[in-house]
């Protein structure tokens, strides 16, 4: 049966969402489902290309991270999640003030979790979609990867 | 013929590279050549994941960015680079000390420019390839994106 | 205004779908609307691997032929459709009867179009998604493609 | 330490390679060594597009195939290996009377490995590269996909 996640889960991956490089690029996870991840960024010009234009490299920062965390609610808690690829598209040009990323589990097999995630661009009234991705990812008993 | 960049052009680009969201993460570029442009960036703790690899989105944002100013050696300086899209492959966990990228034009059409980056892992005593990129770039003329 | 597809376009369009290559593998254009693509193939023992299964590069073809038919319904009769690129992503293994495509448009630029293939394995009572693919289109002017 | 693949087992991947949908698409193996494999095919009519080009979805098949074969060169005789994913760039239309594909193992991880394959158009007098692509392929023990 698919259990729904624990409160304690949720607020672990919620938590665990922002360290490190998330934290510097000012991600924060907004909603956790079983097979769904969403999270959030607001735009500052640390963001920003020279033209003005949100950067690919923070949709896809935010695109593969948010993956990786949508595959962690299909997991046991014992496992890691590694990303093998990903591929992105940029649909249109993205400029507005805060970006949002809704990630699925399309297809989890016993060790290979694939994953798409989908960029929206907040503007002053409305919201569209700036960026498509597929991800694979790979889940790994904790005890196999140390850290570094 | 191919001529060779000019030494404003090649200063130009080495101080454009660095910018916004780019700036932020710290990347700096050390080598430009028609064709093939070279980034490097120190690792820090802000730089890597929960588990103390260095971030899949780091390094996706120093192979598309790079990619585009490999494309940007290529073309007239009327010309803006944009991603239309890219993939990128981790090969094995990254750790070291610091990240260095070396991106090639492959393939130059009239518009679509297709370039590759290599990823390397710069540890104690060796470096190693991490990741592999492809990159699909667009040539625009600049009045056609005025900036956002 | 979106217009809707003339019959006579549907028609050219469920024709000029299955010729050279894709007649030699055994596709059919079924459903044809603005922006959406739909073929199906009948599978035989040429069409499989050492294995048995349904041959990933069948697929891979379908995924991008009906994508391409999906871009042509999205421009004017005087259009060619160019693939750039695509990537594919296998989710379980596929050894049913029949497979069948279903190509949508995600994005349309004034060149560049964007679609999403899933493909669909047949199986005795039941049909499952096996294949999800992301292309990259181009529309060129047929006289700047003049053919081989 | 490296072996070298024996007689036996390069007339077993050479044969073995055109079964089934690559024998209907009437590819061959032409050159094995450890970590590479080569494939060509003569171009007829029904390998082209309704505008006379060689069609993607051949190009796509033989990236694939020939990955995968260059795969098998690097496990050992009980491994099969299965497409995780792939992406491929067309680089320029591709006219000529056969293709060529050179397919190379770029990172052997414990299951996962990574490939390049590169597809050249043998023209009249020269021949050039008109497609790229990256392979993510798994090994899997056979005894694990039983077949169909």
């Amino acid at each position: 049966v698919r259990t729904s996640l624990t409160r304690e889960r949720i607020e672990f991956l919620t938590e665990d969402y922002r360290r490190g490089f998330i934290k510097h690029c000012g991600l924060e996870a907004v909603r956790v489902k079983r097979g769904l991840f969403e999270s959030h960024v607001l735009i500052g010009t640390h963001h920003r290309t020279q033209d003005n234009f949100i950067h690919a490299g923070l949709m896809a920062t935010m695109a593969d991270h948010t993956a990786g965390y949508a595959a962690f609610t299909m997991v046991s808690e014992e496992f890691r999640i590694l990303t093998i690829e990903f591929k992105i598209n940029f649909l249109k040009p993205a400029f507005g003030d805060a970006l949002r990323c809704r990630s699925r589990v399309m297809s989890k097999g016993r060790q290979i979790i694939v994953a798409t995630s989908k960029l929206y661009d907040m503007r002053k009234d409305h919201e569209t979609r700036v960026a498509e991705a597929i991800i694979t990812l790979m889940a790994v008993p904790g005890e196999k990867i140390a850290g570094a």
